[in-house]
């Protein structure tokens, strides 16, 4: 790499981080997975929008072939790997093996009945499944039904780790019922591109590569994961930490992914089996899977996922009706195959549908397929642009049909309803009245009264009974008819004021909540919130210390972040 | 990259990562820096030993201008770019600037004095220095004093951090002296560069670059470090964490690169400033800096550190008077004048002597010179081996110099005194005096007795006072005449043995100690150790889990990490 693929090579990473990180945090503002915002990071920088509004911008950046793209895809590829490694770390085997019914039964329905209905259609009207001039009528119809019965493996990981989904039982079916459809649908491929003489790889051959790859899982799941439970408390206690433990599962992911992509399956695939074998091992500490997780999540992640969309020109090639085609081929194979199986063994409607447009998702798989295919020759441009839009698109559906299927539990927190002028640093007041009187003037009128008014329900509430909580903290108080949404202020006194708390500490921190009249739980649920978040004593002290709204929201995140809540 | 260049890239990284780690844990066996072990295994798997032993291996893995080897190399800058960057967060610009004089005064020192005897010796002597028929006498002479004088960052700060020196005061001046030096020498390289009619570059041209430079460290050590202090509070507030937090450092860091790249100094110089802006605000929290220094420190970094060591066969073009001369007059101008310039600004003689070797390593920054100049012609193969061998020495002797200069403190621990036998995961005995006999039985014989004799001694101790210490510990112990080292047991009773505790609780956790009869100071070291690492109650209940002496080392490495006993 030159000096001119440096400079290139550092502006297309730190472009592409922060246009994936960007779009990422707004869809998850809008409730969508931020593996959405980062695969059309890519398609907007990518030669679909950026290639063609500013075409000097993007050949500079990511011109194809230059070293620094090769070095850009190698980063990816790396990133992916890792990615798969704390996703497979994530996997919980016992949690498989309880379900492996279901998955086993999705996997074979979810793979079988779409290569089918792919096989079909090819087989009896090629031209509008895009068969190019000159294809060979039964390989393309078995690379058809293949590219129909796919699976994405870090998509599905990625969307269920977005919605908090992962470690549910529905998240363990589906990534199990993944993995076993991965491996198929590779296994399928390796057939096809080996029927149609192109081996594509110097590995060990077809038959060899079949039983390798059914030996590696089987050796890594049981053998290997012995193996790295007895090794891993030696390596922890001989050699540095955490740099010994983290360069061993290092060691481990990538010599896995070497191994998986010698043989022919794809290099995430022995990232990820190794990464099973680890995550079982109770000597794998939180702290050193936390450490990974994030960084990789973070860091490394969006830049592959937007790293997609770079690879093709969706619009260039477009062939709406090819697209159309395939996209209802691909989607109704999958989703009605994965249903199938989800019901046959025992899941209900709505966790079989969920089952289904999960699985339906092709991403990054679906798209290294097609270009293996393009560069073979089994398909044309055409086909492929078809084959990666119906990609992207399985890709970012799960994320919006999830959370309407199942819809995400919402926790309210009291931080959402503190507004700027509701955070009073300093309180003037020495007294709770005062106190109470200063907090609802920062409000403003609220439900129909004035300040006043409010100052004067909340003080009633006050001398029923004082509402000083121990610890130095006071949580004054009131329900207001008229009122539609929770409304609360905070003030801080280092200097304490006298709420009659339990253990006799003055309050040094206030927080004033006001909720609608008619509504019980908004306010059991923010008294409790608030009392959550103040439980440690390093929590309150650094509160005290905080200067601004924004710096006490960042050090209420943090701090949520920090203890799990 | 094709499906042969992903197999040929993890299995290359795996086998880098593996070399790295495991010489990087050998050199830290013999107290020696990490960074020594994973240069070597570079030379290990590079062309100097491997290509020499097994060439098709080496061509396979390595091979040069392949993509796998782009992408590695790709991977290589990446990482050494997020090394830079947590060099720049560890840094504290309060302790620059209070030592400022010193770090300027050896800088200036520590490049003009190297520069001119390099430019002498060039001038006079062009033979001598390696110089190439044809070679211009002027340019050639500017640039044999530009390598002579030539800083390495990266190497500097990871010798300083494995040795526990980075933060020390004299941590911090030479890492703003070389910080300084090697922005001059970038600088003094661009000029000769350009004189020589190759900018090498794309970017904005000599004068140009040169201001921009100076306006770029300018400005983010000032403007970029209060607008960094106002937006990290908003980023982790507003964004999700540690997501926003993670994405906005990596976003700044590779934006810092690809500029600094752009104007013609090193892509880390960019990282390493904008580390330094950012390590400033203490809105960066210790948990944020922790995460992405380990990953990138364990992770990445080995890997480039290694990677050195792949770009050049140090035996083929090997000319020895050459090598020696550039390495004598290397070392003797960079060491001479930063001596020197410490000296001057009132440093001791073995501060002094220790800046000047920790200056005079040359690391990848040479290399990265070296491989500018050769593919400039400007120098021919034997120089550049001479260039890459001196510059490998010498990031390799500051490690076992510092060592001897400044002797590490080494606190002992009563972990080094444990052996398998002497860990007792369940004792049998129910009384204090039982235990303390079953303990000396598992040590057996020390200090001329047999085991009956030292449970004597034990238990005369234990009379005097008892040695339950509450919290369920108990550390019964006893000074022997005749031992030379101390001797520790440790024994696990979840049910509780009395040791009379202050707290009235039984002992689960007893540690027997014998030292010396005339060694009060190790007597008191290891119960105080052992004190502190049973201080939480985290602590005690997860030892009372652990079933083999390897787990209890891997139990004491985590739990001091966690605590920074």
């Amino acid at each position: 790499m030159g000096h001119h693929d440096q400079v290139t090579l550092f502006l297309a990473l730190a472009v592409l981080l922060a246009a994936a990180r960007l779009l990422g945090e707004a869809a998850r503002r809008w409730q969508q997975p931020a593996v959405l915002g980062e695969i059309l990071a890519g398609v907007l920088l990518g030669p679909t929008i950026l290639g063609h509004v500013w075409p000097e911008a993007f050949h500079h950046l990511f011109q194809p072939g230059a070293p620094s793209t090769t070095a850009l895809n190698g980063i990816a590829v790396f990133a992916v790997t890792l990615f798969m490694l704390v996703a497979g770390i994530e996997m919980e085997l016992q949690a498989v093996l309880r379900r492996g019914g279901t998955a086993l039964a999705v996997s074979i329905c979810g793979t079988v009945i779409p290569f089918i209905l792919g096989f079909v259609m090819a087989w009896f009207a090629p031209d509008l499944m895009g068969a190019h001039i000159g294809a060979d009528r039964l390989t393309f119809a078995l690379l058809a039904g293949t590219a129909m019965s796919i699976t994405a493996l870090p998509v599905i990981a990625k969307t269920l780790r977005d919605l908090h989904l992962y470690r549910s039982d529905l998240g363990m079916v589906v990534m199990s019922a993944a993995t076993v459809g991965d491996f198929l649908g590779w296994l399928l491929f390796a057939v096809v591109l080996a029927m149609a003489g192109h081996t594509g790889h110097d590995g060990p051959g077809l038959v060899n590569g079949l039983l390798l790859a059914v030996a590696f899982v089987a050796g890594t799941l049981t053998a290997g994961r012995w193996a790295i439970h007895r090794a891993l408390p030696w390596v922890q206690a001989y050699l540095s930490f955490p740099g010994g433990v983290l360069g061993f599962v290092g060691v481990l992911a990538l010599a896995g992914a070497a191994f998986s992509s010698w043989i022919g399956l794809h290099a995430v695939f022995g990232a990820f089996i190794v990464g099973i074998a680890l995550g079982d091992s109770p000597h794998l500490r939180p702290g050193t899977r936390a450490t990974i997780d994030q960084v990789v999540s973070f860091l490394f992640v969006p830049l592959f996922f937007a790293s997609i969309g770079l690879k093709v020109d969706f619009y260039a090639h477009f062939d709406l009706l090819l697209v159309a085609v395939v996209l209802v081929v691909a989607c109704a194979g999958k989703i009605a195959g994965s249903y199938l199986g989800a019901k046959l063994s025992g899941s209900g409607r709505r966790e079989s549908l969920a089952i289904g447009v999960c699985m339906n998702a092709r991403g990054a798989m679906e798209i290294i397929l097609a270009l293996v295919a393009l560069e073979a020759k089994l398909i044309d441009e055409r086909l492929f642009v078809a084959l990666v839009v119906m990609a992207v698109v399985t890709s970012v559906l799960p994320g919006p049909l999830l959370a309407r299927i199942i819809p995400p539990v919402r926790t309210r927190r009291f931080t959402a309803y503190l507004s700027p002028k509701s955070f009073l640093p300093r309180l003037a007041a020495r007294t709770a009245e005062d106190a109470i009187t200063e907090l609802c003037s920062a409000v403003g009128s609220a439900g129909g009264r004035d300040a006043a008014g409010v100052a004067g329900e909340v003080l009633r509430r006050e001398r029923m009974q004082a509402t000083g909580t121990g610890d130095g903290l006071a949580i004054p108080h009131a329900r207001l008819d008229g009122l539609t949404a929770p409304i609360v202020a905070l003030g801080l006194a280092p200097e304490g004021i006298d709420f009659a708390g339990p253990d006799g500490r003055a309050a040094q921190i206030v927080v004033l909540v006001l909720t609608p009249d008619d509504d019980d739980a908004t306010q059991l649920e923010l008294l409790a919130d608030i009392a959550r978040i103040f439980s440690s004593a390093q929590a309150r002290s650094d509160t005290l210390a905080v200067k601004t709204h924004t710096e006490l929201l960042a050090h209420f995140q943090i701090e949520r972040h920090a203890t799990r809540i």
